[in-house]
């Protein structure tokens, strides 16, 4: 149900084109799944995202959880039917946004224990509990309960991954629907001998993909290419990869060329909500007084919705109006440049020429740090 | 240019089917307008829009004035252009907005001058500077500037009417532009001689269609009834009908049944942003407990993106968690319920069952107070 079949791979990198199957319908890889947090992707309708072009979404077990309910959600059809949409859904296991967004929580090998950043209520999540709340949505995809620890420091990257891999383990046991592929997420942070150990413990379990956890986090670039580059060989070629949270346009190219399959990330709609728009090389932040009588769009070469009908100039006066509009219009941009992106390597990887491709893009970027 | 031309008359009532010629297109009335006030009808995109069968969206002066400033939108192409929306677009005259929404106004014979309701600045607006205003905008159809006064003071309203209709004379040798239809107001508060005389004065005056200002401002149903039927005979049926600011679905009924032909209002978009749905006879607050668990549409009937696809539980969830996606879907819904309506009205009164369909609509609201 899950196959994941290789169509083409890079002459000059580890890049590969793709295709995984999944009850809801085929990711074609690269794939780049913007985030719909509460069970909707910010300012857009399923409608405006099948005509962006998106194949998957990604949808967060803590909030779901929280609010509405992941027992409410089942009831109404699960998440495809909740939200309306019928594509590819992944839901991550909760660990992230236990970690990052609870008010307090408390940590022990059996699971966390941790206050809602809603009402302050207690709440508890353990492997078993994760596993129970994603099969209560129902996504594709679901993800296994880990910890995502500060990445620089070693020995707690050390212990936590001792923690993580028995969670995995808790995870597997925990699983009944044969309808979702759980992915095992590689930890160990900024450490080569950690990143390695943790990938042989968790590709050694045989599951339908795996995710590299715990970079974007505030590491280098650079540091997060040699995690990249330490792990690619490491891990099964036959199995898709996912990079969690990664979504800057640089950082696509970079995980494309190091072997990733599948992207997820906030920036675009987050960016979208504080007035930004992506385009190559640059964040234009549409606030800015220099877009006030500018007649051009975005972005002229972007073939998406806004760049088609919009001009800066009106962009500018909704995002200074705080009109609805704003967020709609810059989301469909910025997912679009996303999507846009990974369809480009796709091709680019299919004709051979990812390298010029790669080399043409990052070209607009800063070397990293 | 504006050839208005009469499809069918309704034989129980004074309701007509329409059909009005704008350089941007054809309305076919009755009509309901959504308010674009921002130059976006909120949360809409001028492809939903169309979508929804909007033909007609109306502006408002005062704002684009104040952001981003008519010279800029006239700079951009004008407003079709910078908004995108290639439909026909009415815009008021700015008068009613400076009643209602600026700090501090003082009117005299020649005008007002008045605060910002933005940044507290001083402007003032005559009917000369409106016009320019308007046609620096460029809207198909646009108003005259006139003074909506408290529609029960006898003494003010008379007074205020000598001067609306000074004001209409000077919109009218102050207009230019060959492609906007100009329409004069009917004010006259709660009182009949003062609505018949401002109707004779207004419509004495040759243009391509007439308004009635001052009605849904705080005066009873039953009054604004009144003013309707009063108004009816005295106005000309060759020519179209405007009732402003009005769009309370009953309303809409009522004031079809009494010969007019365009509507306009912000409730729908409003009540979208206060988590409200209307329904036949009801509106729903979303937030309310009670949705929770509703798996049902917000109407089984309505036809709408947002009924076809998604239940109250899930509206009620977008709604608590303050999603941008709960206004995008309620305004969805609000609008077409009242399009709808207008459609449903104009197939009635081309199939000669107006009174049926009338009666049978109205018979879901309270009896007028």
């Amino acid at each position: 149900m899950f196959e994941f079949e290789l169509i083409a791979t890079d002459h000059g990198s580890s890049a590969r084109a793709g295709r995984l199957q999944t009850p809801h319908g085929v990711l074609e890889t690269p794939v780049f799944a913007p985030v719909g947090t509460a069970a909707t992707v910010k300012a857009m309708k399923p409608s405006d995202l099948k005509e962006l072009g998106v194949s998957l979404i990604l949808s967060n077990t803590y909030h779901l959880y929280l609010r509405p309910g992941d027992e409410l959600v089942r009831e109404m059809g699960g998440l495809h039917r909740f939200m309306a949409w019928d594509g590819p859904i992944l839901t991550d296991s909760g660990g992230f946004q236990v970690f990052s967004l609870s008010e307090t929580r408390k940590i022990d090998e059996d699971g966390v224990t941790f206050q809602s950043h809603i009402d302050g209520s207690y709440h508890r999540f353990t492997p078993e509990r994760s596993i129970a709340i994603q099969e209560n949505l129902g996504a594709d995809i679901i993800m296994a309960f880990d910890e995502c620890p500060p990445p620089t420091d070693y020995d707690y990257v050390a212990r936590s991954l001792v923690r993580t891999h028995s969670w995995l383990e808790r995870c597997v046991a925990a699983k009944t629907r044969p309808d979702q592929a759980l992915f095992g997420i590689v930890q160990g942070g900024i450490f080569r001998d950690l990143r390695e150990q943790s990938a042989q413990f968790v590709t050694g379990i045989d599951l339908p993909g795996y995710a590299i956890g715990g970079l974007a986090v505030g590491e280098t670039k650079t540091q997060m290419h040699h995690v990249l580059d330490w792990l690619q060989p490491v891990m099964p070629a036959e199995k898709p990869r996912y990079l969690m949270g990664v979504g800057a346009p640089e950082d696509l190219v970079n995980g494309v060329l190091r072997g990733v399959d599948i992207f997820d990330c906030v920036l675009p709609t987050r960016l979208a909500r504080h007035g930004s728009a992506t385009v190559l090389g640059e964040r234009l932040n549409l606030r800015n007084a220099r877009f006030k009588n500018d007649a051009a769009p975005l972005d002229p070469n972007c073939g998406c919705y806004t760049c088609r009908h919009f001009s800066r100039a009106y962009l500018h006066h909704l995002v200074r109006s705080n009109e609805i509009l704003a967020h709609i219009l810059l989301s469909t941009h910025n997912i679009y440049f996303l999507l846009e992106l990974a369809r480009q390597m796709r091709e680019a990887i299919l004709a051979g020429e990812l390298a010029a491709f790669a080399a043409g893009f990052l070209s607009h970027y800063p070397e990293p740090d």
